[in-house]
C-alpha cells in the first residue's frame, strides 16, 4: 500500500548496512550476519485484549509494547536484535492519529534496541486496532536459549521483580536484550523462557518442555513493589506473592544453569547487567512445579497465568 | 500460548533442515542458506476488507490466501520461498473450526510451496478474523528483483490474465513463486512487481520508483474470462479492459527486461513456465502511464486500483 502515511514513514527509516534492498518494495532483503543463525518470532496486540486505548494507554504505548514483547521474546533465545516488520489494522475512525503515535512508540524502541525496520504492512477497517510484530535476530550456530535444555540440578535464575505489572508495567516493557547477550556471552545457560503469561505458567512451560519438575523456593521469588499495591486494591484477595507467581506481562528472563554458573551469575550478573538477579529455586527429575516455604515444607504448585482462550 | 490447537498444530508441522529449533519455543531458529540474502516480507488479512467468511469464502480459503499473497510478494523478488510465521486472532464464536480451517489451507500451500512454517501466534478477541502472514525466502546476492530498475527501452512483461479476480481468483490465489525463479536463472530481469492492488497502479509504482513512463498498448493487455463475465453483470459499467487495468488482487508478476530479452523470455516463458506470458507495453523516459490505442493514439492512463484508506 502507499499512501500518505507510508511514503512519510520510508523517509523517517534510517538507512542501515544490514538492508540490502530498504522497505517499500514488495519485501524487503537482509544481509544475514555471516557465520550465525537467523532468530524470528511474530507476537500479535489486539485491542481490549492486550490493551484498552484511552488515557491510560496511547497507541504510543501499544507500540511500544508491540514491539517490546517480541524483543523479549529475541532475549529469551539470547539472540541479538537485528530487524522488525510492523503489520497493523487500523481503525477506520482517527487512524491516521493512531498510526502515528503507534510509529513513535515503534521508532523509539527500534533505535534504543539497535534495529532496522524492515518493512511492513498497513490496513484499515470498521474494527480494533491489531497490530503484529516479526522481529529478528541472530545467534551463533547451536548457541541459541531453548526451552527444553534444564537439567535436574540446575539452578532457576529470573531477572529482576514480578507481579502487578497491570500497574503500568505491561505497557513499558522493557525487554532483556543486552542483559540476555551480555549472561550468554559469559555463561553456559541450559534453557530461557521470557515471563510473558505468568511466572509459575513459564516456568511450567519450561519444565514441561525439558521433562523436569520445577522447585520455587516461595521466599526467594521477588515481588516487585507493585504487586503489593495490587494485593491492597479493594476487592483484590490475591497475595503479592500471588500476584508474582501468576500475573504475567513482567517480561523478565527465567534461566536454568548448572549451579556453579547459577551462582556466579547471580553474584556478579548485576554488576554487568545493571538487573537484579536473584535464585528462585531449582530443577529436579521429575514432572510439575513444586512449591517449598521456608520451613521445606512443600506442595504441588498449579501453574498459573493468562491463557488465550478460543476453544468452545 | 500452548493450548490445545497449538499442541495439534506444532505436531502436525513437519521436521525441516532450515530449522535449527523449531517452532515451540520463545521463537524459532532458522539456517539461512550459505551465500544468500535473505528476503522477508509480511503482509495481513482482515474479515470484511480483503475477505467475507460464508458459503463462498471458508477459512480453508482465508488460509489459502493469507499465504499465497506473500509468496507472491517473495516472487515478485525473483526469490525462493524457505519459512512462514503465522499471527492470528481468531473470533472467540466458533474460533476452533476457523483455527481448524485456516490451517488446512495454509498447511496444503506451504507444503506445495515447498516452505517450513517456523512460527506463529494466536490470539482470540471479541472482533472479527485477522491473519498476518510473514514470509521468508532467499536470494543471490543483489538478485532480488527490486521495483525501481526499470530502463526507457524496457519491454513490459506480464504473466497470466487480468481482471475480475473477485468472482474467486483473489481467493484462489496461485503465487507464481516457481516461474519467478524459473525466469530468475534465465532472464536479466531490471525490475518486478506483483499485481495486487490493480495492474495500472502496480505499473504506475514501478515506473514511480524507476522514474520512468509506462506505456501500456491497450489492445496487448491480456483480458482473463472473468474480466469479461464481471462487465456483463447487471449495473457493471466498466469494460473488461478496465476491469483488467484495475481490478487488482491478480497476483500474477509484472516484469521489465531489455527488449531482446524480453522477446526471448515471451518466446519461451510459457513452455518454461506453463504460464503464458506476454508482452503488454514499455518503458519510457518521463514519468506517468500512457495508454496507447491500437491506431497509435495516447492518452495518460490515471493509476485505478485499490487503495486502503485511513487518513481522514
Amino acid at each position: 500500500m502507499e499512501t500518505p502515511f507510508v511514503d512519510w514513514l520510508l523517509e523517517r527509516i534510517p538507512a542501515d548496512a544490514r538492508l540490502e534492498v530498504p522497505p517499500g518494495d514488495d519485501a524487503c532483503v537482509l544481509r544475514p550476519p555471516a557465520l550465525r543463525r537467523t532468530v524470528v518470532t511474530v507476537d500479535m496486540l489486539t485491542e481490549g485484549v492486550d490493551f484498552i486505548l484511552g488515557p491510560d494507554c496511547s497507541s504510543r504505548h501499544v507500540g511500544h509494547k508491540a514491539l517490546g514483547v517480541n524483543l523479549s521474546d529475541l532475549a529469551a533465545m539470547g539472540a541479538r536484535p537485528e530487524a522488525a516488520l510492523v503489520a497493523v489494522c487500523l481503525p477506520r475512525h482517527n487512524g491516521s492519529a493512531i498510526a502515528h503515535g503507534l510509529w513513535e512508540g515503534i521508532e523509539t524502541l527500534a533505535a534504543a534496541a539497535g534495529i532496522t525496520l524492515a518493512g511492513g504492512d498497513t490496513n484499515a477497517w470498521d474494527g480494533g486496532l491489531v497490530v503484529s510484530i516479526t522481529a529478528i535476530g541472530s545467534v551463533p550456530p547451536g548457541k541459541a536459549w531453548r526451552r527444553d535444555g534444564a537439567l535436574p540440578g540446575d539452578l532457576l535464575v529470573a531477572t529482576g521483580s514480578f507481579g502487578g505489572s497491570l500497574l503500568g508495567r505491561h505497557l513499558a516493557v522493557e525487554p532483556r536484550c543486552r542483559a540476555a547477550l551480555q549472561i550468554a556471552e559469559r555463561f553456559a545457560v541450559h534453557a530461557a523462557i521470557d515471563i510473558s503469561d505468568g511466572l509459575s505458567l513459564d516456568l511450567d512451560r519450561m519444565m514441561r518442555a525439558s521433562g523436569a519438575c520445577g522447585v520455587v523456593r516461595l521466599e526467594r521469588v521477588p515481588i516487585h513493589p507493585d504487586a503489593v499495591r495490587m494485593s491492597r486494591q479493594p476487592g483484590d484477595t490475591r497475595s503479592p506473592l500471588e500476584h508474582a507467581l501468576g500475573d504475567g506481562e513482567d517480561f523478565e528472563l527465567l534461566l536454568a544453569l548448572a549451579p556453579a554458573e547459577a551462582l556466579q551469575l547471580v553474584a556478579t550478573g548485576e554488576e554487568l547487567t545493571g538487573i537484579p538477579l536473584s535464585i528462585i529455586g531449582e530443577v529436579r527429575a521429575g514432572h510439575g512445579l513444586v512449591a517449598e516455604a521456608p520451613d521445606g515444607t512443600q506442595r504441588p504448585l498449579p501453574p498459573q497465568g493468562f491463557l488465550h482462550d478460543f476453544e468452545a
